[in-house]
């Protein structure tokens, strides 16, 4: 047996209990539930451009994992399978232990079954395609957001965007932002409910505003947003260097947190149900008609900001 | 607009037709035909490992394709969805629309449709993600193969591996093997009508008798080939050196044909099948109880190859 089908047996092949056929074939077989639409997505990660080198390998496993399934969160899906393609430099046991550890540890946390991938010798890269499963007519796309929609947002922004700023931050501070960055929690619980309560919604991977423009686009809305009214960490909110704190909130990326409108007349569900998942949901700003995205000051001037956000060809 | 979503817009944006929602989501969605289960698979091709620096862009994305639609032709399924993630160490718009214009031209006479990716500045990398449709009952697994079955392969082998092996091949040879490595055709049309006369399949990417050896643990049987009844081309025929064109046709990868194996009853069947998609298809072997793959000579004496098949952590 060669070293490849070696490595994928010690590592990544688990039993699947829910999928019809998981690793080890030319292909892995589900069936999805009934009435429900496949949803999948795919991202690419690659050392030096979305991690850095000798990145924790365990944390490189829960993010690779996290950020795909945020997408799931952010179309409403519920989280079913993963595929993983790592290209690897070398063979390195007690790295594929850590970084096998924590992709899994994040994939039971969602029920999420490891069904298929491929493992080859190159430059480190990863690309996850995750697999959920929507009713149709309730996906949280883009292009749903109507004038009058209130804009929320889940948790607090520009944690992550401040953990690589090189902003002066207390031990305590920098911690938590740096665990913000490397560790993110994908919404699934909150996108799953957002079926029933919101009209679009987007994951916030690039940047608020670069987010919130793409549901602009693609919904043919403007937004308004309130600076002042976007959520903040206690260690954000320790930040001297205030501009610098509301670029990251505003433009910073990485924080995987969802980003959804709704009408006016949801406001209470949605407050009840930050309460019941324990995650804040904040109302910061107001769909309306026209084509752009605004993040206003508190004299309702239009701030811009020198990173409009996250690109990955930008050198 | 940033480059990257420029990128994707100009290269790999198409309306899709099948699909709920395609390109510019978070995900894609779509809706399993009725009765029928999905079958999904993940390939990661990296420069200098499975293809060379320089390589022509059209045969890569034809080929990048061409070798993920393969493990859909091999479990029995029809193809529906594609998604790219891809890393480039630049924007050159030549060679995208080369690359993209080999993908989309194998897709389209495949009726595939890209629904999603990724794009990103790295080492060239290309992930792929095939999506298909086939009977759960009806999937041609590795693990169906049963003693007493014929083992058939479809087309020529050892041809991709000739044109790589150094040996000196006339000119017209030269190119035909070089079009086998470069553009091979994934056996759509075989797979999905041997749903109704195999008991298992593989697609041929490492080689025959790796290929047959996951056949062999899955099924928990022994497969035995007649090395003179392994196919061969005209241009592999004209190979002077006999050993090397034998250890290319039983071990050499990238052939991407479908071995499977079928009951003795199906024997005119498939003779039918492969007249009717002038696809020569060449019974090849026998399995038994037993747990080895052994490929025979014609006194019955098993051959030893240096090169057990292609290992993608082989340095």
């Amino acid at each position: 047996m060669s070293a490849e089908f070696d490595l994928i047996d010690r590592f990544f092949s688990r039993r699947s209990r829910r999928a019809l056929l998981g690793v080890g074939d030319d292909c892995a077989l589900w069936q999805a539930p009934a009435g429900m639409a496949c949803a999948v997505s795919t991202d690419m990660l690659v050392e030096g451009r979305h991690f850095e080198a000798g990145v924790d390998a365990e944390s490189l496993g829960h993010k690779a994992l996290a950020v795909n399934l945020s997408d799931l969160a952010a179309i409403g899906a519920d989280p079913a399978y993963a595929l993983l393609a790592l290209a690897l430099p070398s063979i390195e046991e007690s790295w594929l232990q850590s970084f096998a550890h924590g992709l899994f540890t994040l994939a039971d946390q969602h029920g999420v079954e490891l069904i298929g991938g491929d493992t080859t010798r190159g430059p480190l890269c990863l690309c996850i395609t995750v697999i959920g499963h929507v009713p149709a007519d309730r996906a949280l796309r883009r292009d749903g957001a109507r004038p009058g929609d209130d804009v929320w947002v889940s948790g607090t922004l520009g944690d992550a965007a401040l953990a690589l700023s090189g902003t002066g931050l207390s031990g305590e501070a920098a911690r938590f932002c740096r665990d913000r960055l490397d560790r993110p929690q994908p919404r699934m619980a909150l996108g799953q409910r957002l079926r029933e309560l919101a009209h679009s919604a987007i994951d916030i991977s690039d940047g608020l505003a670069a987010d919130l423009a793409h549901v602009a686009r693609a919904s043919g809305v403007a937004i308004d947003i309130a600076a002042e009214s976007l959520p903040k960490s206690a260690a954000l909110a320790s930040c001297a260097d205030r501009p610098r704190a509301l670029e990251c909130q505003a433009a910073g990326g990485d924080d995987y947190e969802l980003a959804f409108t709704a009408s006016v007349s949801n406001r209470e569900a949605i407050g009840a149900l930050g309460r019941e998942l324990s995650l804040p949901l904040t109302r910061i700003g107001t769909v309306r008609e026209g084509h752009e995205v605004r993040i206003l000051d508190l004299h309702g001037e239009a701030l811009a900001f020198a990173r409009a956000g996250f690109d990955h060809f930008e050198s």
